[in-house]
């Protein structure tokens, strides 16, 4: 048996030749590269054309829309957002509910994770709690995207340079809260880590990081080397909503920014991915108001992205959707015989009357609903005929009212809804930058390019075959080899060879060598039943 | 009073002028340049999607995808195709209905009639009458798209170099037929000429025109001078309906293949403008079959273009649709909850049952409805349930029966619809080729990308106020004025002054002095009242 040599060795030899890779010619240094991609989750051309028109002027996406991209699953013609930000961050194909996994169940690394390994500086951002499916799909690597809690380990033992986000909830131990208020879109049994491990401390006590959770303390953070912002226990609020209901929360763009501002002071380059998360998040529930609210606050964000690009010369800046969501349409079949002769007032008028979303307003109403005209009013919807109002009254739940109320906004404004679920079509691609896509691509195609421009491949070379079986690895290698579940939600793969024990913990990105803590390049991933791990000989 | 010169000596000496204004250096000669701009009508990003995974490969436009079009009108958010058409052909946003014509009302050149002025070859193709909407558009000056008897009678006048579509019906002075098999899209009262005049026999017997009314013709046409193709009265079929049921029709893909032969055999280059009109009408039905079989149709078309423009190297191809329609989307109310979960094969697999559209299939009904059942099997539903079957027998007539099978087979293969009328979406900007518009545009700005490659300008010189109010401009000079309406339907301007009498003809392209026919460069257009020509002092 050959002697295992240290990880760390070969981490720094792997850091010199990812230095070497992008054609370094002799002493020159090269230039400091950064990608920004950004992804509107669940977003189709309708609901853009839409927000312009609510904005009364033209978008920041509309300056760097260059083509289109398919969005399709590797099980389905409709992606859910798991397996198109596993596309989009790994560059495969897979299937539904998988994070940072292929098609046959196997972990492959991300571009974001390439990047840092390559010794860029990394970040995410999302309204979504952070272990959502998009952002979680540049950082971890689970078989469900509801395991929130080992999406949200791994995150932390990844040690990125910025997270911002939602998620609050799943860093920190069990406790009694189970009520959720996110809009269904959670699909996790507790909104809390089952496992034990208080994970905001674990960053508080790291002195590389800093934590924030309030707006107020994200402008305010300067000069630390590592931010992570958890400004909500689970999603941050509508845009709309959050002026007056979540003002401490920050803005989308303010995130951006924040993110920009402390990667760019980083040696080299920089890789950061931005999600508007809850324009889908509104558009399962068919509300027009949370959509245009999303798009516009996301636009808002492609802003700050753009104008650093623009003064850098040196930043790819991509935005995309990951699919369509709820087929809405300027026009509906009320318009069937009508639409030639629709100002666009017909369509924008009944929207602005809203101050909130739909989840806004209904999270405004009394449990004796003694205040549902008011409600009804914060949602623009004035004026009931006596049948539309006894819908509302009917209404058996939170939902139930949510619905007629999308429902008579969708009437008022002559919007048509084809589904609540996701849609297949192609979707816009806006890139801007050096290297930037163009054309129709696939979106298994994004992080091929994005690699490329920042110097590295994640088909070929290091990255491409990255995590090995490692029970199976070290019983090849005449080691005794179990996976230790005595403690069910921390379980580890132990590795034991005459007097040496080697105990890889689950979403960690170290091992332990007979009790001392080993740094590995990235974490370990417990998945499927099988242990995962980097290893090279 | 000016002696009115000669409008011919006019003609000639713009001529010159035309070419002489694209950057000519000496004595060389300016290489042949061409463009075939390319409309799939009605058809959102979703149809487009949904025929690739038909069609099982890549589309032709799947190549050449470039940016977005902004489509309302000047008076809607959500466009009709004669203000669409009239955006793409003349630069202007306008009211529903117009073609060619701007908002105050007024005749605006097109991007085909100031290419033949500037002494490109020209031609339009379509699969409905060329006097719908769109290729009107480029050929015709009214203000209400019905008017097919004027618009029809203009084209003949344009005497463009190739004309192959349907609407022989048009061409033909009155008849008893009023029996119409147009899927309800042409509006006109009677499917013939109301002026009496016989344009079949017009283009017959002019020395410069062949003419033909069948797919072998087209086939066999060689060498004449110019070619009007008319192969059906009203439309002509649906693809997919017109392998079995029209197959002395010819597909838009060998229309196209002829007309680009045609026209580039001329001296100078060609403009061409090719619909693919009938996805927009299957999609009023919401029949997917349809919408399917005009976009493949259409695509063949393009590859058509590409072959050519590829191979020629300076030809410009841009295709586009002018607006979404119907709202169809790859999911459903159905799969909501299940979307991501949907293999192709569920969306795909009930459309390739279908031999025909619905309409296809429907035309096959007996009166007495004895073959419902091989009705419904051709349009690819077999095995109804009673209360299916049931429904279609309830159906009070053929629209009623056409949409209960559009539901079912929506239900079936799993797609959504949101309307029957037309939907206001930014849409998919395709092109390929030198000076190809890229991003996203306005639907207005395309005539002027084209023209500017053309070497010519719509905004300014000669092209940019191009008709006058006849009546006006003579009364202004000391004519004596009037509009003879004797004939009600070929009303002419007269102006008279002394000894000289002008006559001017609404839609023909001349003016007859004391009775002798005297060319001009564009047709004379009475609309609203108004008699406009154009005139060079």
């Amino acid at each position: 048996m050959k002697t295992i040599k240290s990880v760390l060795i070969v981490t720094i030899l792997l850091s010199l030749l990812a230095f070497s890779l992008p054609g370094s010619c002799g002493f020159a240094a090269s230039p400091k590269k950064n990608v920004i991609f950004m992804i509107m989750d669940g977003t189709n051309s309708d609901v853009v054309t839409l927000s312009r028109w609510y904005k009364g002027s033209g978008l920041n996406l509309d300056k760097i829309l260059v083509g289109g991209v398919r969005t399709y699953s590797g099980e389905s013609a409709i992606t859910d957002s798991a397996a198109a930000g596993t596309a989009m961050a790994t560059g495969v194909k897979t299937r539904a509910d998988y994070i940072g996994i292929n098609a046959e169940g196997k972990p492959v690394l991300s571009i974001l994770e390439a990047a840092k390994l390559s010794g860029y500086a990394t970040g995410i951002v999302s309204t979504s709690p952070v272990q959502h499916a998009t952002p979680a799909a540049f950082t971890a690597h689970v078989l469900n995207r509801d395991e929130f809690g080992d999406i949200g380990e791994q995150q932390v033992y990844q040690y990125l340079d910025v997270i911002l986000g939602g998620g609050a909830a799943w860093l920190k131990p069990k406790s009694k809260n189970s009520v959720k208020n996110d809009d269904g879109m959670l699909k996790t049994k507790q909104i809390s880590r089952e496992d034990g491990e208080n994970l905001v401390t674990k960053i508080k006590s790291d002195p590389l990081y800093s934590f924030t959770a309030t707006r107020d303390g994200l402008s305010k953070s300067r000069g630390a080397d590592k931010l992570w912002g958890a400004f909500a226990e689970e999603d941050l609020a509508y845009d709309v909503d959050r002026k007056t209901l979540k003002p401490d929360e920050p803005t989308l763009a303010e995130m951006t920014r924040s993110a920009i501002e402390r990667l760019s002071s980083k040696e080299k380059g920089f890789f950061l991915m931005v999600e508007g998360s809850k324009v889908d998040w509104a558009a399962h529930k068919n509300d027009p108001v949370g959509m245009v609210s999303e798009v516009l606050s996301f636009d808002r964000a492609v802003g700050e992205a753009l104008e650093f690009a623009e003064l850098d010369g040196n930043t790819m800046v991509v935005a995309v959707t990951d699919h369509g969501n709820s087929g809405l349409t300027l026009g509906n079949g009320d318009t069937d015989k009508t639409y030639k002769n629709q100002p666009i007032e017909t369509f924008i008028k009944p929207l602005k009357k809203a101050e909130y979303t739909v989840k806004g307003a209904t999270s405004q109403l009394k449990d004796d609903r003694s205040n549902l005209k008011e409600v009804l009013n914060s949602y623009g919807l004035s004026g009931l005929s006596r049948n539309e109002y006894c819908a509302m009254e009917e209404a058996n739940d939170a939902e139930d009212l949510e619905n007629e109320m999308v429902k008579l906004m969708a009437k008022r404004a002559n919007l048509g809804f084809s589904t609540h679920g996701h849609t297949g079509e192609d979707v816009f691609l806006y890139a801007y930058g050096p290297g930037k896509p163009a054309g129709l691509i696939e979106n298994t195609e994004l992080p091929g390019i994005m690699a490329e421009f920042l110097g590295y491949s994640l088909d070929s070379g290091p990255f491409s075959d990255w995590y090995l079986d490692g029970k199976k690895f070290f019983k090849d290698r005449g080691y005794k080899v179990l996976i230790d579940k005595r403690d069910v939600d921390n379980p580890e793969l132990v590795a034991t060879f005459g007097d040496e024990e080697l105990r890889f913990p689950e979403n960690k990105n170290y091992y332990l060598r007979n009790g001392e803590a080993v740094g590995l390049e990235s974490v370990n991933v417990h998945s499927g039943g099988t242990f995962y791990i980097h290893w090279v000989e």
